[in-house]
């Protein structure tokens, strides 16, 4: 359990840099001296073995002994979410989304969406520390004040026959997602509203786009539930 | 979605009166008047219809004019976590799993638990309103530093053929909860480890206890993450 992944971007070079951040941890918790090895991602698929060659407060570099490329996932898993009204909602919801495997995040800004604050490279940081916590070696790609149609629209650029789209609905005669869900495609589509939901001629741009609705529980969830509920309950009937 | 509901304890009076908090909630927030109509919950599964006599800042008091009991769900669910080590993870578990709709939370102190700092009646707080949040009436008993042995005879007052036990394993190769799920049980229970796990010997009461090991994630979960995971699995399986 106290396995440790690093990240770096890595430009393909023998030697690679921690951040500010990861050396402090690697220096002062836990105490790595030249000649240890350590586990680096880039969040693009690589699993990076180095050997630390130096090791200070501030700056560790390691020297890239093997590289290796982990296997994609089976299949991808998009969600597009209405923004959580709250920061700390929005953080803590990458932090689960990304947690639990997600291919790429579309934060909507929906008719009924409020004006949030929110700083971009903190959002980008829950993110990469959360892959690092969760052992994954590929890093969710994050889309931000998109519109509905941006996310209806990528879905499409996705052949018919292997993506499934699927949208939470506040109607409890819903079907459940297991009834509906489709076994077997390379590509999901998750959509969850923002709090006070999607209007009605978003819910008809949704559904004439191909998604099906589906009922997630007979409570009403917050905006984060739902997108937590709807990613884990996808992966849970694979 | 802006339906509103109350908390109140209710004695059985002619008279239910809101507490501070819903009080000024009630009347700055809603604006509400004498002579309006609100939903009160006792957590006992009791809807009132009360209409307001008197509203002030401080206290609101309504007139019971209707008491109806909403139906048990059809099943009850009880956790068994691991404390997290963290307040604010703790605090945000709570919240979810209680949006979620659980029967029973039982914090556990188990033998990887570090000790934590909170304040009960704070815990009680998020519970309180992520019930009122997504509309139920029906409150999760919270039992808080009891040790795993309270959680396993807890599950054995229950009937054997009326109840499944299931406990969150890290080990992947653990079957996926689809594959052991047993459908139509009035009862159950989910285990999850604490940061760090159980340890083997508690692994060994578990597994005597009767709870089948699944894997939820290929990824390392955090605590909270799995114990969200695990419910919302149960419910969408059903």
């Amino acid at each position: 359990m106290n396995e440790q992944l690093f990240f770096a971007e890595y430009s393909g070079s023998k030697h690679i840099e921690l951040d500010e951040q990861d050396s402090r941890h690697c220096y002062k918790v836990l105490r790595k001296k030249a000649g240890d090895t350590i586990q680096i991602t880039d969040g693009k698929g690589n699993a990076i073995r180095g050997v630390l060659l130096e090791t200070t407060p501030r700056r560790c570099v390691a020297e890239v002994r093997e590289i290796v490329e982990m296997p994609l996932p089976a299949y991808t898993l998009s969600i597009g979410v209405g923004m959580p009204s709250h920061p700390q909602r929005l953080e803590w919801m990458l932090e689960k989304l990304t947690e639990l495997n997600v291919t790429n995040i579309f934060l909507l800004k929906t008719e009924r969406v409020q004006p949030l604050h929110y700083k971009q490279e903190r959002l980008n940081k829950i993110i990469i520390s959360a892959m690092k916590q969760s052992l994954q070696f590929y890093m969710p790609a994050l889309e931000i004040e998109k519109p509905l149609s941006a996310f209806t629209d990528f879905f499409h650029t996705f052949k018919e026959d292997e993506r499934q789209g699927l949208s939470g609905s506040c109607d409890k005669a819903a079907p459940a997602l297991k009834t509906v869900f489709e076994k077997n495609k390379k590509n999901y589509f998750a959509l969850i509203g923002p709090e006070g939901d999607f209007t009605e001629s978003e819910e008809r741009h949704i559904s004439s786009s191909g998604f099906y609705p589906i009922s997630l529980s007979n409570n009403r969830l917050r905006t984060e539930t739902a997108a937590i509920s709807i990613v884990n309950g996808i992966h849970l009937q694979q």
